[in-house]
């Protein structure tokens, strides 16, 4: 099979370039680019020196050539593309924010500035979060929106407690999230500038991230109903990986109610046991989820422990009272954040096996 | 004057030992380790090799030499040479915890697993966060309790909304915050080890770290009553620095109730206006304190704009309901967060300039 | 097929389970540790949990069970284990310097202080740097010893212009080179202890580096005769990699005379023209080399892009006279500076594909 | 006194202007900037907020209203405004390059790509490198040329070598450094993009750095006699410092011949021995200088030791043949590399205390 990906200069473009080179299905790559066009690829590249032989060629040329297509540009400039892959009947599998809100162009617009052109493009397209739209995307989509970054993470770590009604209602869940500097592109800017991030920790777009929405519409999706949310990105000094710390506070009856409203005390046995169950909820939720791995007690998620891999590492916990429910996720904000989770949406898309290329083991250091 | 360190070999010691050596009313340094009695200080911390010319003493000695006794030390060693400062008439400004408490011993016995030896050492003693209990100090007390790292960042960040009661009745605050490893002091261990921190983002002892009744305790005096909070601390690759995102339901009527609970729009003009309220009420609380900058809009507090220095950095947001008040807070958790508070309370104590020695400016690079 | 590694708790050790996890031939590996014994490997590297289901074994019985065994120990620990395995009849592969001097035991003894115990069984060991010695190695010997990783860096990066005897007689190689911290091991140590790693650079045992008699041994096998180096290693704050930066005085007629001592001007066209010689000169020499890519020129060999590979990256410069070759050669010190290339041992000893295993293509960020 | 800062947004201008602010002399500070005239100084580095109050102005205004004009703009835009300054009668301390070479106009041009436009303000500049030219500051220049930062550190680290003429004469010292990014300045590009420096290790224009020809004429000057020089820079992941590893060939007699070719066993204690005369001589040498600090056996230089600081340190060592001698020298490349001794150069210039604001004790974390 042959794959093109559109806009490969760029480092989702980059990542799933290099995914796919060890791809056993795929034969042969086409790399897009109009900026580059006419390049070799590994002279913007050089880590792909003598492993991969390409040249960068017009979107066009790539969607013409191609047996699947990546969509790896800025938001805002997918549906054309899409709409050339729809015509030659194949998959267009797009990494911007441009497919991710199914028919709600309004929702889009407000956030990214700019209206749908071609609406009717969004009728068909399946949102990929692939544990989430597995049958949807078994059923061969033409168009499929990949997840941002920020709401796979978030989104695989609160749906088993969302699926399961435990949330109290009414109450906001809070989504606290720390970022490496990838996740910011490969543009140079002062924000990723060397010196002004090493060795510091922000914050940045709080209550204000475009990935807002998506969280919450994904949040409706999973607990079948609306929720407020609060999400707050972080900067984090390394350069792949999410953590989402989730705060759900529990209905009445689900969790518990130990209040030591000094903190008199240590958290108690009873709450550890709580824990327990919660963490046996989420085991069982993801049983058969390859790609998510229910951590044991006694560990946080850790960013490093996912580097390079398309695992999403969970670890369950609870305030002291044993009312709010914590939940640390942790991707690679590259990987099952971005580029990975696009190639385990064209296998489930293909029914090839979901994991093929997408077996790394991660290293910890 | 003459002042003493006890512990001057871990993080905190040799960073206090830093800031009072360019004090100008410092005349004379002794430095105390059991450990390593008869050592040149500089053989320990080179950085010092002929710029601070001292020999490690014991602890007793120390005392006996100096008008005012640091103590840096681990948690649960400090009672006996805080007896013997009292008994010698000098002040003793501890940076464990073991005089965070006050009279509660209980507290302090159920999170350190040790009870007080001497209570009543602890009925005279001053919690020593400087902006808050500034009054106290100036009546020189014999003992002063330097805060901890996290509950200085957080108790800051959250003192004005506290103290303005803005805060809904029965809500917990949620304090999420990250830290650089130096926080960990300077005895190697597995989680500090330079490759399995570098380039990764965790949380730890979520739902239990000691910090936790520190902060309960200050929000509960802060606001005059008891609130339940929680408290996730997370490690950052980095060497100094807390960021704390401080979550605080408001009351209503206090905040807005601009319900977009579909997140259907970027917040609104009247979150912004709102913010900017909130925001002039936190610069106004704290026009006078030399040490807490309140931010203008549109900047998020960060750790490099503190680093080495005594700030606290504050930002001001609010979700896109405009009905929680989120509070970035930074500091330098070696020196506000311990050595240069510690060198505050001092100048307070016997009202010095409360700056000297303080006065660096950040370099942000 | 089956593997065993012996020592599989330590940095190498893992990283070695995780390339041999992914190897086509490899069915079953038996992981050996006499301080871990049955434990959950998993629950030492969380980065396995749910990947890799293995129980740590001792040595003895991972001996046992294996077609070839992997040796990841400390120094001065592996002639038992490969006496066992020689008796066995299964190849040895060890990680350790103590194979890595043939019958040479005076030399291991002076650096490594300690004599050989059984000097019969260095009589048929193999020194495993692939590309030197891969004829060697496909005579299937017994024992191989897998070369230090600044050793295999300097050596691939001196190798043609030993070999092409450009260098002037009589004159000191020197090697400058900086390390990424998993170099120094899984032991936590003060050294590697993050707040003092992080954000700085220094050298480390300047003139004085075990490493150095077995560059020196390399070098003589190359060029054919004895040759006086200096070897200057250095700590870099990074987790990976090694880049060589090898200086190399060109016997007269081989470079260029065109000293200009004062520096009056940039590099002349004729340097640059030399240069190019030099690169063809390497190029062609590795051509067939599947690892090591000689750059082209504008490129300055850099870690990060081999980082998690086999790849070895060289490049070519001169000074400014002409007279000096400078050659820059970059390596992943945990894959081909140890676990990598002891698989591509592996796979050349077995005859499989020698690239089996090792593919990873590195991702720049 | 009254300083200007001509460029003061840059990252040299902007840590002058951080020094200054605490210099006990200087009771006013003015900050030039011609793209952000009319803006504060804080919301381009919010670091100093609350604690600067400057508005940026005219290059041309700070000069009319300054005692003591600083230039840190880039290369070649310096001479106007030296121009003015010296018909101002007041002194210019200049950072760039554009007085670094007196009258040598030839080899800037060559290395620079322009001409001496006004070749007579070259006449009497002085090259601040402060304690080699501390007699020629004292007379109290108009101009001076403030030192390059790999020079500063270079020359340092060689010059007790040169001035006691133990080099070998005919052979090349090389110089093999790394720095620290801040050292490519406050414009965000590739090079100096977060992920693409992170945890990454490489050298840079490789015989082609513009520091080269100040480095070779410095030596010349220190030694009395022309010599060849390779300069080799390297990027590491770090925000401030530089180490250069110094090789210097020592002629025959001076140092030992103890040679080893095979590199059979470590140093020998005559070696250790030879070494410690060679660091005696280096500490005689800079016994009086404050800012010199020549390391006791055992301790290689570090760039965290010197970090923020006024410091050179430097350690001795001798290869295992005792016939080279290698120098490590440590320095923050944005203090004694940069705006740290334009400082010094300031307060020889004036007369004052030359430490004064330059006293800041590193802290080593």
């Amino acid at each position: 099979m042959k794959a093109g990906i559109i806009g490969a200069t760029g480092y989702a473009g980059a990542e799933i370039t290099r995914i796919l080179s060890a791809h056993s299905k795929i034969k042969e790559l086409f790399l897009g680019s109009s900026s580059f066009k006419g390049e070799d690829f590994a002279s913007i590249y050089p880590n792909f020196y003598k492993t991969l032989n390409a040249k960068l060629e017009t979107p066009e040329l790539v969607i013409e050539k191609s047996d699947v297509v990546f969509g790896a540009l800025p938001n805002g400039l997918a549906e054309p593309f899409a709409r050339a892959c729809v015509e030659r009947g194949i998959p267009f599998i797009d990494m911007s924010a441009d497919f991710r809100f199914d028919e709600d162009g309004a929702t889009y617009e407000a956030w990214y500035g700019k209206p749908y052109s071609e609406p009717e493009l969004h009728k068909n397209s399946v949102y990929g979060l692939c544990e989430l739209n597995r049958e949807r995307l078994r059923a061969s989509p033409r168009i499929i929106g990949n997840p941002g970054c920020y709401p796979t993470c978030a989104s695989l770590g609160a749906w088993p407690a969302l699926a399961k009604a435990i949330a109290a209602a009414g109450e906001k869940i809070i989504i606290d999230a720390a970022s490496g500097v990838t996740g910011g592109g490969r543009e140079p800017q002062r924000s990723f500038h060397f010196p002004e991030c090493n060795d510091s920790f922000s914050a940045y777009k709080t209550g204000s991230h475009r990935h807002t929405p998506e969280i919450a519409r994904n949040f409706r999706v999973m607990e079948g109903k609306a929720r407020e949310i609060i999400f707050t990105p972080h900067l984090a000094p390394m350069n792949r990986g999410i953590l989402s710390t989730i705060y759900i506070p529990l209905k009445s009856g689900c969790g518990l109610s130990a209040v030591d409203i000094n903190c008199v005390r240590p958290p108690s046995n009873a709450v550890k046991e709580k824990e327990r169950e919660f963490r046996e909820l989420y085991a069982e939720f993801y049983a058969k989820e390859r790609f998510v791995r229910v951590l044991p007690p006694g560990l946080c998620a850790a960013t490093n422990r996912v580097r390079g891999s398309n695992y999403c590492d969970i670890s369950i916990h609870l305030d002291q009272s044993g009312s709010t429910l914590i939940v640390l996720a942790a991707i690679d904000n590259m990987v099952k954040g971005a580029a990975g989770q696009a190639v385990q949406n064209m296998n489930i898309v293909f029914g090839f096996n979901e994991s093929e290329a997408l077996n790394y083991q991660p290293a910890l250091f």
